[in-house]
């Protein structure tokens, strides 16, 4: 209708998100080319990347472009516009079965070496190891975090509230965390004065430093360096199982394997090897030999003795299960299929576990199926405070109630890999006794820890650049939204500390008059919050990185019932904008039941919502008006698709994610053609919102038909893309209605 | 030594105080005669209280002078200095025990009646009433409230730290309150622009209003008015009870049945039969024959039935023994004597029971002798909700350490009956469903509240000076010990946004100037105060009556393992000064041991500290410097008597309260006689001192010799003085050198 002037880039990620992408996206298009806005689609794919990564193991027909790469180059670009929907962070059982899949599908990408020994398998493992766990996000966050409960969301949840468990008084349920031996006991920090190349090293017995790293800094950035004390975390772990076993509360681990992805699985890995104590003690140099990593979980033990002999397997098996007797209950991830909270490193996400926890009234799922009181274990104390906070605040005074509850939002400090997630790279696990210590270019030493052999040591970085941009954005949302910010600063933490010189100062750069922001220790600001949420009032939490990623699953779940349905922009530095599309919260189900039922459950409101807001910012900064007439008009039409009741239902043979999308179609023509803002857009809709509206029921029955029967997709990584477009595109009236249109 | 110049009055109360008082005020004025300071007696004790009230039952010889009248006459000398020792908060079966022992001693006083009939008979009642609980404290403190541990005893206490139960994350303990129909969800509150008198009136079905009360109101005095909801109430125990039995968490009860005189015995008398609730369907009517009231206890239920047959007793206490059966394990006062928390309505002091259960790691006995989680209910919320507060932060973060924590010192609002502590008479149990309301002089109805039969009303009057002099003496202890002072005054409640309007101006009376003073709500306060105190950092709490009384029992407990030693003060309006001497606490148990024994454990270091302030603000206020040195070296002898272990033990044949008293006089004699401000004073007590040590171990063993056996001593409220004084004053070399340095 007119011509391109601008671009949003929308991203093909995986498993559900990627499926209801073949659906929804000729749908987006017909609407956006209304407004001159050209949507091209980037592969950042899980099976994409790898790819992506070894060219020259393909033939020139199966190379592929670097999407992820293409798009951190974007997020550089002013003008950048992206729209990201959840994708796998994956764990090596995951980036394990889809190198599989690839492979049958022959392409010749390598295995994934388990102890790589020559030159070429270290440099595979490198080049998988940027693939593995989050790996999109910190390419792509180039900017800090806005997160909000859309007002829309927010009123259904308050008109149809979900479920929320009821609390006990007397319930046994807790949160528990290192009293000492932790990162939080061991952090400190500096801030650099200058630019400069500080080095990492290492001391052992022979008194000479060992480059661990070398690390430049800017003029003004925040560099933290803390420990955790592998001696202390595991008699942490054995104090905790032994209250468990005398109080006969039951245990349970919560981790973030994932997102922390070297410190955690080690600090998980050592909970194994407490919890199995015996059956370490007796078959670990057997396990060593066998290439077992208890940081993989019980689960790799499991696999990995199946090599041995029948009898040598019962007898370990045995020994496992002699644990049990002596052990206190452990909280199982599935108590049908016996998977507990020690087989997999990711199956329990500290972020997801706990706010699912709080909704269950503090119970977890016990070895019976029964829901159980339980002590929360999370070793790392910073960030776990909180939930013991929540926990006895629901203690205190009942659940939440989602009809009246206020809502919290997040500002996040998250830009340029800030805090323990831009860690990895500077996280290890000492071999040796010895001394970690970080020296300046200068040759002072800035920070120094006494370690052992087995302590987990690492250093954080945060750029002054981001940290002044986060209380730009935190002022912005507290003046755009009339409501008290808190800035989550603990003065118990040296980092939190040369934060908040930072932000005391950077706050008088702006007109704080009629503001009101304030600056809390963790209990405090979360208590403060809590105290306001059950009043039904709102608050902007304004978080450091990590408590962005906790507060906006645990506010969100309690406030929403889900996270998924949150806006989630990204202000780019450079800036652009970033708006994504929620969690992926239970993705894989929704892909076996396509696969089974060829009915998708997963719910696109996050897209829906997300690319309003990318239209609208659009809008403004390019000075497209259709652009934000096409973002007021998807708003309504998003309400409309709320209150009608005309999301995804769980059950094959009804409304699933692509008639959600034909009734958002419908809804957002009418409402196009209802406007009188913009007439000749109206004009273009008017049509279309006809056709839609007229074969309402012929559309609805096309879509619902090919369900109850297999879909006949081929892959779950890499499934072919025209087979996927025919599944997810079944009815012919609707192709042929937005056909015409873009014709 | 000089001439009698001023005077300070010492009571003469009940039990154990009472006994140490014959030993203890021959040392004192021994000392304060020679800064020509007289020391009075003044009988305040139970007895002499009943024997004042009937001068006409009495011969001349028995007749006494109303010890407490003069008193309440003295308060408001701008000279008065007045030492007060605990006394009896008289229970009905105290007073009844009391006036029986009168009787057999030949004293006419009539008996209690139970049921009034003639106007006689009322008149008794209404006499009795006045003697009745808390009834010397209103008419004494004639001023606010000025409590703290002394350095001496904070000192002792880190160094000799009491036992603290650990806490447990998983404890299930947990105190539990109404969620509203209680006085604080019903509260209202006013503040008169002009001197009026207003009148409480009820209006039944009739549409009469019908007057309860003419309450004359000051300028600017604040009157709150609230209800019980006695429904509600039942309902909430039947919760609470219903909880417990699915728990299987223990069911206990904390009222203050002595100090809320009127309304809390009728809170309790529901408790009972709703726990009992069968036993009072069935026998209800029987009950209201014997005369049977609930609110006494189940005593007085056992009591009564024991002039039935045998047989229906025996009826009676198996369906009592029934509801065990369907009702939660219930906590015990007594397991071996099988006394339940509903036996007696006095038997549990919430202020001192809540502080007891979490020292306790939260637990309580149960019938079977052990410590177990209990739910601690408390109907009222108000101020409830700090127990719950205490006992999360235990759970989180373990029991607070004696050694390390820091003091929360009190000042409280406590002026001419102020708050609910002032409201007996303004309390009523509806006898029909209506309106209460409260008019103003000029008709309007200024506050008012839909009632039903058997709700409480009451209304609270709380006079602006009172309220102003506590900001005045809030600032003082801001500023005399450089600490913080937090004002607790909750935005929820209707009466503390009127005192808070009040507070905010009379602070700007005041300079400010580098002090911290903060107002905040309960839950605020109580967690900022106990995040400080945990961190070893001190804090005042300003509060208002009832939780000045919560506070300064919590934090001592909590603090010194009693509080029996904290310093409190009472700066009275008129300029006087009271000194009060601690808590009662388990005095009774004491005259037991005296009795039986001839071994009073008694520790009278509180009238200790209470005589060195004493004299220290009457020789400020009287120019004595004398009196001042005579304080600081009276402290000087206390820190020594704590230092060398000279306090009384528990065990009979060693060192009891009359030796500590000797000791007391040897140090302070000692440092009399050491000190080189007055070379006179010196001289005076330089041979006291040298009489006193050389015959340290004659006299020690003089005052030991006599325990083992009774005492012979007859009467418990009112024993023969000449007789008491030769059991508390056993050793001749003593008394000889007292007499001596006297002579």
């Amino acid at each position: 209708m007119t011509n391109k002037q601008s671009t949003i880039v929308y991203t093909l990620t995986d498993e559900a998100p990627a499926l209801a992408t073949y659906s929804l996206l000729p749908i987006i298009r017909t609407f956006t080319d209304a407004a001159g806005i050209d949507v091209t689609l980037s592969d950042i794919s899980l099976a994409g990347r790898v790819l992506a990564a070894f060219p020259d193991r393909l033939t020139d027909e199966q190379r592929v472009a670097d999407g992820l790469a293409e798009l951190g180059k974007l997020t550089q670009d002013p003008h950048a516009n992206i729209i990201k929907l959840p994708n796998i962070s994956a764990s090596v059982p995951q980036l394990r079965a889809c190198i599989k899949e690839l492979q049958s599908q022959g392409y010749q990408v390598p295995d994934l070496p388990d102890d790589p020994k020559t030159d070429e398998e270290k440099a595979i493992r490198d080049t998988y190891s940027k693939i593995l766990g989050s790996a999109v996000n910190p390419v792509l966050r180039q900017g800090n975090s806005d997160r909000r409960a859309p007002a829309a969301v927010k009123a259904f949840a308050r008109k149809y509230p979900h479920s929320m468990g009821e609390w006990c008084k007397a319930s046994r349920s807790h949160a528990d965390y290192m009293n000492g031996g932790d990162f939080f006991s061991s952090e400190q920090s500096i801030t650099s004065d200058k630019a400069q190349t500080v080095r990492i090293e290492f001391i052992g017995k022979d008194g000479k430093p060992q480059l661990k790293k070398e690390l430049p800094l800017q003029k003004d950035e925040v560099l933290d360096s803390m420990f955790m004390d592998a001696a202390a975390l595991e008699r942490f772990f054995e104090r905790t199982l032994r209250e468990c076993k005398d109080t006969g509360v039951m245990w349970s681990l919560h981790v973030k394997a994932t997102m922390m992805k070297v410190s955690h699985p080690i600090v998980f890995g050592h909970a194994v090897k407490v919890f199995y104590k015996e059956v370490f003690d007796k078959y670990g140099k057997l396990f060593e030999e066998l290439g077992v990593n208890p940081n993989n979980g019980m689960n790799s033990v499991l696999e990995k003795i199946k090599t041995l002999p029948q009898s040598t397997q019962e007898e370990i098996e045995e020994a496992i299960h002699d644990c049990y007797e002596h052990r206190p209950e452990m909280a199982m991830v599935d108590s049908v299929k016996g998977i507990t909270n020690l087989h997999v490193p990711s199956d329990v996400i500290v972020d997801a576990s706990m706010p699912a926890m709080i909704r269950n009234s503090g119970k977890m799922w016990g070895r019976d199926g029964k829901l159980k009181d339980t002590k929360a274990v999370m070793p790392e104390s910073t960030y776990a405070r909180i939930y013991q906070e929540v926990i006895n605040f629901c203690k205190t005074n009942g659940a939440f109630d989602p009809r009246t509850m206020g809502s919290v939002s997040n500002v996040g400090l998250m830009a340029m890999k800030a805090e323990e997630y831009g860690s990895h790279d500077k996280t290890f696990e000492m071999t040796e006794d010895g001394t970690m210590r970080v020296v300046s270019e200068a040759g002072d030493v800035l920070m120094q820890h006494e370690v052992h052999k087995g302590d987990i040591w690492r250093a954080c970085q945060t750029k002054d650049a981001a940290i002044r941009d986060w209380v730009k954005l935190a002022v912005n949302r507290a003046r755009n939204s009339g409501t008290p910010a808190v800035f989550w600063l603990d003065e118990e933490r040296a980092h939190d500390n040369e934060l908040r010189k930072k932000v005391e100062t950077y706050l008088q750069e702006h007109d704080l008059n009629g503001l009101s922001i304030h600056i809390m220790g963790y209990n405090e600001a979360i208590r403060f919050s809590m105290e306001r949420m059950k009043r039904g009032k709102d608050t902007i939490s304004v978080t450091g990185n990590v408590l962005r990623d906790y507060l906006t699953d645990l506010f969100p779940i309690m406030e929403l019932g889900t996270s998924a349905k949150m806006l989630s922009i990204v202000p780019m530095l450079a800036g652009g904008g970033m708006y994504e599309t929620g969690a992926g919260g239970s993705a894989p189900k929704h892909v076996q039941q396509l696969m089974e039922e060829n009915h998708l459950r997963w719910d696109s409101l996050g897209e829906f919502l997300a690319l309003a807001v990318s239209l609208e910012e659009l809008g403004i900064k390019e000075g497209n008006d259709r652009a934000k007439l096409l973002a007021k008009c998807l708003d309504k039409a998003t309400e409309q698709l709320l209150d009608n009741g005309k999301s995804p239902s769980r059950r094959a043979g009804e409304l699933d994610n692509r008639g959600s999308h034909f009734y958002l179609a419908m809804y957002w023509a009418k409402e196009l053609a209802a406007q009188t803002d913009d007439a000749e857009l109206a004009d273009h809709f008017a049509p279309l919102a006809k056709t839609l509206a007229d074969n309402e029921e012929t559309i609805v029955n096309e879509l619902n038909a090919v369900q109850g029967k297999s879909a006949g997709v081929q892959g779950y990584y890499h499934a072919d893309p025209a087979q996927l477009e025919k599944v997810m595109r079944p009815s012919a009236t609707l192709n042929q209605t937005l056909a015409k249109l873009n014709g």
